[in-house]
């Protein structure tokens, strides 16, 4: 691995020239004048100059001289924005691509949780990550996964244990131990889950936590292990009795969980250090019309929230939350990570600084970050699936079924009840009542497995819409209304090596390849939005009615956030970490 | 080194236990109900039960057994406090002394900077710290020293350079490189000042400061080094510009620098994170009368500060800023260092428990901390001076002199032009204007150096004062109106093995025997308070008019701080980092 070329931190070299800068024994590289600088510290806007010494921030006071001076005229002056917590992948776009269309908007780093790719490829995942992230004019730090598989009730492309993880841990770009999503097990006081809480600390890195809903004692006894950190509150009481409990609060606004407003009245300064943007799932078109984490700051700036406050949770308190390098200020020795922006209101940035150079003006890049040539096969060609026919997915009548219910905007999902449409001993789609098939498909070759059940919430009349993105363990799931499309569907897909597609009667209506693990296409977001738009117009001409219905069937297997999900193994009760089946008996749930 | 044998964090067995109690299947070791919690996170008291799991708190809320229940009444349970900065030396005692002494006060871990050891004894000192403090109830965390010896212009017992600090580094108490206090060198860009700095961030861990009066773009140059820290500010003025350039301010009180009065406007919770209170230095005396990090806590909310956020000061900023391991506030997962407080106004700790277990009530340890038995030798008999006679004082007669002036309650001299006292060619003390006549003697065996100067302030009439503490190299000190007293009370230093003296004409008054690296003696804060009172009584016989002479003669050889000081190899003017004679030309200072 080359992950070391670029120091993570500074040299002493470029340390001894920023000192000599500062002090005026040197020029500096670059200079702001009158700027308004953000201050994380004092929480006020300061007027002074800004000297840039290299990638180093060498000074702020009375500097007149560098190689090139910028007149700000009172422009605004801020830290480049971290995002605490996001899962690149669901952007389907590589590191450089992510960085393209979130630079422009002043963010300059994320803390990357790479447990799509993880789960699919494993440590080679990881380090794909980390060398595709490496020498961009982007920060990429990454937490451990600490999940792979998330649950022992699905069939994941790889395994990552303690020792793996301890290998990782020892790389400078991993910050902490990802999210510790089996809350069930780590509440129970599983060892496994609690050693690698553990095994983060050790390395002065931070286990970082998932908690959705968990109160109470369950939520001491979660953080008892020593996790320092949730991002799944959704209510201001959730998020109080976590902040209380002494969690790192990190508040969400992804594409589908939007968390941002309801946790408003907490994002104030007296909680000072303790809470974070992040954005943890974003589709290219959200990141494209909204942004990245730049859009919380934004949104809470336009509600009320202090503006310097607000960049706060995007800068400095993620970076100190994970100890990043010198990151999240503006002040002498930190990285030259900048954001000169016009109008704090609406938090436009107008030029964008990483290291020292300019990467954007008015919304475009300078310069579109280089994409590195890696060695990609080790995430390549992942998608093998068991011989399929349409007798792959005959589920046997039954007077009463377990059916998923998606909702809205919402992770979560509801387990309901429903009486199903059955057609020669075996139980169809129900486009009257919206009751569809739903089958999930172990995809590495490994089980053959086919996990079958009911969905209500996309309301098709026609055709299947298939994925292999499927949380977590990426198997292809597919939703359809008769067993050809989801046939061709599911073989279609094979043939890509992976992606989303959108089938009508035989016919292929659009796709969306996604050849790195599945998951991932290396193209510009822009493509993949325009391909994403014209794979959910086919989605509403089968029928659909939910608003991002390829994430929605993407979280249909996520077997740890309740209630009822489908894996490669079957129908999960969450909330009881068990296999259930179709079948609900007569006067039994 | 059996640094290891308690886990500075906590092992597997102890958090599953901790979470089996959070989570209701087992009884917790002991429980406090009915508490008003101080939340350091939320900035807010809560009334709740906090539920302990052997040395852990395993869960706040409504828990209701426990192998041992205590109704607290509605008092109020306050974290563990840390001291941010300390050299324990300067208490004189061992750190289970020190223990014994703050514990009952609800000071339960202190981080310290044993640069007076090191500077005598090298890595063998450190060594003994961290053996001394291991096992005791009571947290030491160290900060590995930069700067020994503090400067080229004095001879010190060791050097500690970049292959020395890495290896203590890699200890898990060690939190930090100490205090960078060779300020001009950093600003001047001094390539192994800053590689310092860069060693620790290698680690993850803290490179600590030490600027004095360093404003403008000096304090720029200094910070881009990447120092993270300052302790030394004495005015509003000074701590703000450092809090807006990123410096977690330590605010110190002293025995004799005292800076939380003139701090106070900046200690709101407005800053968050970015304050942490410190002693630095503390003699006996004060220590037991006014307290350790306590009384910043205490003096702050009588001065009306948030009690909440004093507190925060003194535990979970300290603890962030080192990022010390589940300590420095009352969650689930933490270390259980707690403190029982019946008043908050006067912060009165009734009772206190160290890791859960109960080790003072009533100002009364429950249990005197076991003094380590472990091998002193390397920091013993320290003290070799070179052969001295009357002779060695001897100052060539000049018309006019430089002469340091000692500042009461100040660590800072200034320089001043005299006219000295002469007799037969030579300069001797003039008790009539306070001139008296200052030594610095090497004392470990390598240079045979004596520095001779000129001292006002102290205003002695007869006899002599002499210390084997003296900042930073801990060289002889001695002040005195005679030759031959100054030979006696040195020579009776060097049969002790170090300490600290009173003699007049010819008669030992008083002393005070420092035999561990003559700087420290292996007795109570109590013992040494009694012996201290007795030697400042003689102090006075001599007609001393300083509050603290002892402590003021120990600062006089300081080459870091300005103006004049003394040293073995002479006099040292700070600013200019440089040797000077005593003697100053006409028409020139």
């Amino acid at each position: 691995m080359s992950e070391r070329t670029k120091p993570v931190n500074v040299s002493l070299e470029e340390v001894s020239f920023a000192v000599d800068c500062a002090a005026g024994r040197k020029a500096g590289t670059l200079l702001f004048k009158n700027a308004r600088v953000l201050n994380v510290f004092t929480q006020s806007i300061d007027e002074s100059n800004v000297l840039i010494a290299g990638r180093m921030i060498a000074g702020i006071g009375d500097y007149q001289q560098a190689d090139k001076v910028i007149d700000l005229q009172g422009k605004y002056l801020a830290p480049g924005l971290i995002d605490g917590h996001i899962h690149i992948e669901s952007s389907l776009v590589t590191p450089a691509a992510y960085a393209a269309g979130v630079l422009p908007r002043g963010v300059t780093g994320i803390v990357c949780d790479p447990h799509e790719i993880a789960n699919v490829a494993g440590v080679a995942g990881i380090r794909w990550l980390l060398e595709q992230s490496e020498g961009l004019p982007f920060d990429v730090w990454v937490t451990v996964p600490s999940c792979v598989p998330s649950t022992p009730l699905e069939t994941s492309g790889a395994r990552l244990g303690l020792a793996e993880m301890n290998a990782l841990l020892q790389q400078p770009r991993v910050v902490g131990v990802a999210e510790i999503m089996s809350f069930p097990a780590v509440i129970a006081g599983d060892s496994e889950n609690l050693s690698k809480a553990l095994l983060a600390e050790s390395f002065r890195k931070s286990p970082e936590g998932h908690a959705p809903g968990v109160s109470g004692k369950n939520l001491q006894a979660y953080l008892a292990s020593g996790i320092a950190s949730d991002h799944e509150s959704t209510t201001i009481g959730e998020g109080l009795e976590k902040l209380k409990a002494g969690v790192f609060l990190m508040v969400r606004e992804g594409s589908v969980t939007r968390n941002l407003e309801a946790l408003l009245p907490l994002i104030e300064p007296k909680h000072g250090d303790r809470i974070g943007f992040v954005t943890d799932d974003r589709l290219p078109h959200d990141l494209l019309r909204e942004g990245g984490v730049d859009t919380l700051v934004r949104t809470a700036i336009q509600k009320g929230v202090d503006p310097v406050y607000a960049v706060r949770c995007a800068s400095y308190n993620t970076a100190k939350h994970y100890r990043l390098p010198r990151r999240g200020a503006i002040a002498p020795g930190y990285i030259a990570d900048l954001a000169v922006i016009d109008d704090l209101q609406s938090y436009h940035a107008v030029t964008i600084f990483k290291e020292g150079q300019k990467v954007a003006e008015h919304s475009q890049l300078t310069k579109r970050p280089d994409v590195r040539h890696v060695n990609s096969s080790p995430v390549l060609n992942t998608v093998k699936l068991p011989k399929l026919s349409t007798a792959s997915f005959a589920i046997k009548a039954t007077e009463k079924a377990r059916c998923i219910k998606a909702i809205h905007y919402q992770v979560l999902t509801e387990e309901i009840l429903v009486t199903p449409k059955l057609e020669r001993g075996l139980i169809i789609a129900d486009t009257e009542h919206d009751f569809l098939k739903l089958v999930c498909i172990e995809r590495y070759g490994k089980t053959n497995n086919v996990g079958l059940g009911l969905v209500h919430g996309f309301a098709l009349q026609a055709g299947a819409l298939a994925s292999t993105v499927g949380h977590d363990h990426h198997n292809l799931l597919a939703v359809g209304v008769n067993d050809d499309d989801l046939l061709l569907a599911c073989q279609h897909l094979e043939k890509l090596g992976g992606g989303l597609v959108a089938v009508k009667d035989g016919q292929i209506l659009a796709d969306v390849p996604l050849p790195i693990g599945g998951l991932i296409a290396d193209e510009p977001l822009e493509s993949m939005r325009d391909k994403l738009d014209k794979l959910e117009t086919a989605a509403t001409e089968l029928g659909n009615k939910l608003p991002a219905p390829f994430m929605t069937l993407s979280f249909l297997g996520l077997a740890v956030i309740p209630e009822l999900r489908l894996t490669d193994m079957g129908l999960v009760d969450v909330m009881q970490s068990k296999l259930v089946s179709i079948e609900v008996l007569e006067g039994r749930k």
